[in-house]
């Protein structure tokens, strides 16, 4: 196993102005596992209650994700209903029933404990760092985190972030926890806390890179057809993690290109309902969209 | 001459978290010229009261902006008072006083009327409409638009699309005008109006250039230190219009390369209030901060 991810497996119902969803599924560690199975092996750290359809495991399990750390716990699944109006940017959540997430506690398999890679979805900075206290010795370990940790458990948050050496989270998140609008300066409050790279993702307006001494700017690829934006951000890591998993390369050349294929995952993954566009992809899409970021991009 | 710009000429009065200013030297033609003028001789059209100070005119004139086109009526000045909250991408305006400005209608004087380049910045189509019957045959007419425009004179506003080249103009804008959250969509629509490239401006956010079958996707600066985005979408344009004024040359490379240079020069805008920093600026800053933007853009 290339990548060990832990975050949510949840059964999602959206509404969007392009149609509507009834408990399809997703989280933050389905739509990282199927987009990073497109570069990497990945192994899945969560939690499903008894009610999770045994198709939903079928079709994670027929994509090659390996399950043996989903955990399957009595009670409910992990639900989220939310809707978005135009600005697909903004996420308006209607209900969160968090079920069998509430008591989780991730338990490593022991093979799991040996990954080069992990990828800490945006759950409980307390459940994230349960995780890094029982791998053994990851080359790279990448977080995301979300506004509700941010509110509510900064310092675990921050202690966390000691822990890593990329972290992942939303434009508009960094401005929040480091307290300023200056993108340029929650990047520096940011390194200052440890990771030796932050990636701040901007949704339709791509993503940005920093490290102590460069930045690279990153589009979002435009696209004709929009169905639903819920777990771009996911994809995005997906993709990134995934890159950097299977070229095994932290040079800041591959890290840029790793945030591309981030971008190419994220942009695949909004064209349909939950990760239903990523499980009907093949790798010549990827590879051609790659080409086309190329495209809109280069200049003289 | 190599470009004609019409626009208002402005005394401004700004706050942002970072300062106040009352009555400063503003405007879209000014912001424009002070950046154009880096790369191409500009001759300014617009109106000013009987109260504009001496010395603004002095420092335009300086600056090597031709004034044969600025006339000089009786009453004051067009003057904007407004202020900017962290959110810098949203201007709120406390006041706008039109005054000669409200009566105003261009006449351009006789060598004008053979300029290769008009720029038509953001005020009434029908004055927009006016510059354009009054030049012999430009061969590049680039516009500005605004929301103002877009809802109270939609006809006349699609009417001088059709008479522009290039059309640029803010995403929210092109929102608006278009009535859809798509961009790509938009950019269609107005493609369909008459220009055959659309270059729209967001912001902290970048700008983005579609023509029929291509796209292009430009990232701003990460900037230090940001006082004032007044003027930053003018600056945009002085730049872009200036570089391909100066390099007579409309392939899609040097449109992109224009691109560039509108977000360099926007970078510089905003770094200052109103237009001192483009003021004190010299060519090789210009030069480095265009390299710049290529090491934050490549990858492989």
């Amino acid at each position: 196993m290339d990548v060990l991810v832990v975050g949510s497996v949840a059964l999602d119902s959206i509404e969007t102005p392009f149609g509507r969803v009834t408990e399809i599924l997703g989280g933050s560690a389905t739509h990282f596992s199927c987009s990073a199975r497109f570069f990497a092996d990945v192994g899945l750290v969560g939690v499903v209650g008894t009610d999770f359809p045994e198709e939903h495991a079928e079709l994670l399990a027929s994509r090659s994700i390996d399950l043996a750390g989903l955990e399957r716990a009595e009670g409910d699944t992990f639900r989220w209903r939310g809707y978005y109006e135009y600005d697909l940017n903004q996420a308006h959540t209607l209900e969160t029933q968090l079920n069998v997430f509430e008591h989780f506690h991730p338990k490593l398999p022991e093979e799991y404990r040996e990954a080069p890679c992990v990828f800490l979805g945006n759950i409980d900075p307390e459940l994230q760092i349960e995780v890094l206290d029982q791998v053994r010795s990851p080359k790279l370990v990448v977080c995301d985190t979300m506004n509700f940790w941010i509110e509510s458990k900064r310092d675990a948050l921050i202690r966390m972030l000691g822990r890593v050496n990329i972290a992942l989270m939303n434009d508009s998140e960094a401005r929040e926890l480091c307290g300023t609008y200056s993108l340029l300066e929650s990047a520096r409050k940011i390194l200052a806390w440890g990771p030796s790279t932050v990636i701040l993702k901007k949704g339709e307006h791509g993503a940005l890179m920093f490290t102590e001494s460069t930045h690279f700017s990153a589009p979002a690829y435009p696209l004709e057809d929009i169905k639903d934006p819920t777990g771009a951000g996911d994809s995005f890591a997906g993709g990134f993690v995934g890159h950097l998993a299977a070229t095994q390369d932290l040079s800041e050349g591959n890290i840029r290109r790793a945030v591309i294929y981030g971008s190419v995952m994220a942009s695949f993954n909004v064209e349909g309902f939950g990760a239903q566009r990523l499980a009907s992809l093949d790798a010549k899409d990827v590879d051609r969209r790659y080409d086309g970021f190329k495209g809109i991009t280069v200049f003289e």
